[in-house]
């Protein structure tokens, strides 16, 4: 079944499935690609980082915080400034969450490795790609990635349960070299007893059945279709909510989540928001993360959806708006409007 | 949910769940209580004991094997020689695997604490009830057990994918005391966020509803029950392997399993046995493991069986033994006996 996940990564590598959630996959991206105490550089502002940088730390390695504004992506200039002021090398990973789910920030990958290359480094790039793989065009290969870390319960349409490593080359290197204590996280055991179609342990058997149907429904309808398909909904998205008046995290037009929306309202007001929409209408809106706590609620757009089911769900966001009384102008129309205009 | 699984486990204690398998749950258990390089004694005999301690040598805790004759569980007596001789009590941990799924043989844990104690030992006591919990009287706390080691995917009746760690005060404490870096495994994010109803991540949700669910048939069947259930079950497969005249690996009485019975044939008989039970008969046997593999088949029987199913998987047995020239003498008449003698 790795066979047919590896076009939608971008892949002609190799890939472990753990029994775990995303943050079990971190771990292992970590024990398996460095050495006990080393220096990674974690960029990106958001949640989701703030998370990770926090398990490498309490894993024992030395984080440095390449922080950027909440409301854009990885500043790959500062990374390239960073990396080359580190003439000696002591950074060994950088780590990039790429799809940032509290702020609704797409990084721009491609442009990490280039960053990394021309500050002459040799460190190794860990991308977090729990919310944005399945859903957008993605290329490990291409891109110069050395492990992505992937989740099965986002763009892959699954139930949480299931962790990914998608381990290039360079990172099946560093783990040879690496003397990591590790055994339920260590790549090996699983790519030996892949060879044979069998697992190391137990593996979350209904999810692997769940997986195949996942990846036949990726592969019929098309992987450039589905990131199309979801580019489409995030337009719409954002056409309703600055119809409605307000404001959303991202502020790069290069940088807009295809997969998730974090729309900005005033202190307080995000949580009644999603109160209303979750009593009143049965709908579950994200929640403001961390910094963004009561500030923010999120829109999620992605897996298998149509356009009726997303003009539904700003539907049912418009109606909870107006019954917070926040006043918002009709919206629902303007993304109609994006999704009869766009070509399917 | 986590009330539900008390009684089962037989604790007041606090209880951790992970998206993970069995295996993942070792790991954590070890992590969590033991320091970096602690010395740990496993105990008993069979293919899972013995996964359990390559585990614990990966992650380099120093592993003394206290094996045992594969057929017959711990040994309590030798046990507490090992123990009285490390007077200054290196040994951090006893591991014991309750029920060793390979061999279809039982500890009697309720004789490893006073053995522990005889010994005047401060050892920690690991228990592995992945095969046990659900289907057996299980009595964390009375048992003085300080973690216990569960699986979502036998007694529990639910698919594999979430793994548990019961913990007891000692382990709480030595938890506190030992610097192993660990995040994903660590007990208390975990028994943090629990406390307000939620996970330090994302969680099985799936599984755990599920969860909910088997909990539920627990506690209307009563526990009493169940295991009675298991009991008559275990003896009614022993009288059929019996009159059919084969061996079972089992040879105490007081050790036989009440979820699997291992079923002992010439070399390579065993793999035949299973062949024609899967092809012909869609029934599937468990492989012989580690050194008793093409030697051994495996029946189980545990979790949601009633005494029709368990009837018609010993008829198919009694067929593939037939179809593979190995002229079983009638069995499955002598399980019905049990069946209809013992009290429901």
């Amino acid at each position: 079944m790795l066979d047919g996940l590896r076009p939608i990564v971008g892949t002609t590598g190799d890939i472990v499935v753990y029994p775990s959630s995303g943050t079990g996959a971190w771990e292992a991206a970590l024990v398996n690609s460095l050495s006990p105490g080393s220096r990674v550089v974690m960029t990106g502002a958001g949640h989701f980082v703030e998370l990770w940088s926090a398990l490498a730390e309490r894993l024992g390695y030395r984080v440095q915080r390449l922080s950027s504004d909440l409301r854009r992506g990885v500043d790959a200039d500062r990374l390239c400034d960073v990396l080359a002021a580190d003439r000696e090398h002591t950074i060994a990973a950088v780590c990039v969450v790429h799809n940032e789910t509290s702020t609704g920030v797409i990084s721009r990958l491609a442009d990490i490795r280039p960053a990394i290359e021309s500050a002459g480094h040799s460190a190794l790039l860990l991308v977090d790609a729990v919310s944005s793989l399945g859903s957008v065009m993605f290329d490990h290969d291409g891109w110069g990635i050395d492990v992505t870390i992937a989740g099965s319960q986002k763009g892959l349409m699954l139930p949480p349960g299931m962790g990914f490593n998608v381990i290039g080359r360079r990172a099946l290197a560093a783990q040879a070299a690496a003397p990591t204590p590790r055994a339920y996280w260590d790549w090996m055991p699983h790519l030996e007893a892949n060879r044979n179609g069998s697992f190391p342990y137990t593996p979350a058997t209904n999810m692997l059945v769940a997986l195949d149907v996942a990846l036949e429904m990726l592969a019929d309808e098309g992987m450039v279709n589905v990131a199309a398909r979801h580019e489409r909904h995030a337009q719409a998205t954002r056409a309703a909510v600055r119809a409605w008046g307000l404001d959303i995290m991202s502020v790069d037009e290069r940088e807009h989540s295809p997969t998730v929306t974090a729309v900005v309202v005033n202190e307080d007001d995000a949580d009644d928001v999603r109160t209303v929409a979750l009593e009143q209408y049965n709908m579950s809106l994200g929640a403001g993360l961390g910094a963004l706590a009561r500030r923010v609620f999120r829109i999620g757009h992605l897996g298998h959806l149509g356009d009726g089911e997303l003009i539904g769900a700003l539907g049912g966001v418009e109606l909870a708006l107006r019954r917070c009384g926040l006043d918002p102008r009709p919206g629902v129309g303007a993304a109609v409007d994006v999704l009869a205009g766009a070509a399917n």
